[in-house]
């Protein structure tokens, strides 16, 4: 069982990072920071002649690394009651890649993988990040992906979510699971 | 009352498009097609000692254009049972200016309007899409915008969204309130 | 193709009743008022030696009203963000059913049939309802029943839902598509 | 400070009950169990002339109890992803309590309370119980109560929840928070 964390924040060392973090300690991880690539939104071409474009950016070789993991750890800020811009854009991708004649397996390996989300924002985050947990509810439902479970934090300012007890014992629970697959 | 209707879709005339402009017959309105525009994603500068710098984008002409409507039209496709990416990120942008000396009124300005959602999507919108209407809850209750209503349609190729019978006698419906209001 | 409507209300001739009646105009439908009938919560039996028990009322009489039919209108006003109370009692008694020897079809019965909601409350409804379609997604879910759609209408006293044009729309809508079914 | 924990369940010590009891070991608290009470449901008299009638039950004691009480932990089992029946007709008689001569102050006394809502359920209550949580949002956001928070539990068979160790944890965090605020 190989674990790939995908961060959308958008500073370094950011709280999300760090309460992801608390979940993958000790543990082997692929970590992809998105802010360090290109990805370009979508653009829409299920039914338009020419088909999908390349965008020339970095998304293929991210889902690429992404793909070769069992257990996904999804870590956003929470920005406006949703995931962030960057990682809105990445998961807008996959649409392309369900028509990638070179990734003809994506669906079924999606399917064949566990998912989690963290996320942290600082206006009452177990309340009104909820909607964004019952997106990734859809998400992950659409392709058969095991929904592993999600870890919502509060924090505001970089280290607040050390104080989020709750989030922090998750996510030393989380770790301890990830460890009992690992064996 | 003067309407914006802010265009979250990727590609011309597309169902969302097309929904909206039931709701929007016979009104003036400014369109805002993001598509068009460079909106990079926010950098989360609210801690940093620089502060947020400007991104040398298109973002604070259009949010100047909306601002100067009483009225505005969230219009998105549902990607991924969330409004699209270019959309996200316009939205995660409104965190900068929250904080922009020049736009000091933002959150003022923001609690006068009243905010629509139209969205339409290829997987049992009326439900699944409802992340998505929750979310916008919760954005417009941050800065106490009227949410004056949402229309949820479905359709996936181009002009499905013409037999989406409910979806579109909303959208007249819509047209009558809003002809009401101007009046 | 036949129709049965439960109803949750405890007034005669209720918003709710009346918007559901405008969805079955001119057609056949059995219509139970479980105000009418004695259904006593539920007795978690689930796990306890003796089993659930027969609990004397008009529950297992209504149940088998309902199997009849294919279709299924669950009307129910917006009680506190939900069911109401008698509806739940209602539903809640399912899981007697589930065990019941003289019944061991419920969940195959169950499946086959597609649901529809239909709820009427005062404080914002299309926003603060949602919780209640939500709720239904996942009931509907566990049968596998068929969600054919909800409608959420606006009103406090007597009569009001006739002004909210949007949900009598709908109600006439469902109306055309239940024709349809018929036929 | 003092606790009230109004117990939903229909069988005695179940699984929500020893997670409620985590939560408050140590501390004094009024413990209500609603299934040892005669609660009739509301019959809707809002608009009728005659206003609501005394149902001749217990609820009044009940709500009598409740109010005398700064926190209050709404402890039911997850039945059809929503509260207990028993739970929902005591809840829908406050529709009574806000129009009683006699209890003017509810309202205002519902305002200054905490609330938190303690669910266990045997299917995916982390998602499938989030319905639940968001209804119980609505409805202390009516009032304006604080809603300090929620757990949500997995358990089927009498004793399961004491192997969900994320719940268990929890609920000895609130028991910390309680003990704190006692002080």
């Amino acid at each position: 069982m190989s674990i790939a964390v995908i961060y959308g924040g958008t500073r370094a060392n950011g709280n999300t990072e760090q309460l992801a973090e608390q979940a993958l300690a000790g543990l082997e991880a692929e970590r992809i920071y998105l802010k360090d690539y290109e990805i370009r939104s979508i653009e829409d071409h299920r039914h338009s002649e020419e088909g999908f474009q390349d965008r020339g950016d970095d998304y293929n070789a991210i889902i690429d690394r992404v793909l070769k993991h069992d257990i996904l750890l999804f870590a956003t800020p929470i920005y406006w009651y949703g995931m962030s811009g960057p990682m809105k854009n990445f998961v807008d991708r996959w649409s392309q890649t369900l028509r990638d004649a070179e990734r003809p397996q994506f669906r079924e390996q999606m399917k064949a993988k566990t998912g989690y989300v963290i996320a942290v924002g600082g206006d009452q985050p177990l309340l009104k990040g909820l909607p964004l947990v019952l997106q990734f509810q859809h998400i992950f439902g659409f392709f058969g992906t095991t929904y592993g479970g999600y870890i919502l934090g509060e924090g505001n300012r970089p280290g607040d979510i050390m104080r989020d007890r709750e989030a922090i014992r998750k996510a030393v629970l989380l770790n301890d699971q990830l460890k009992e697959q690992r064996s």
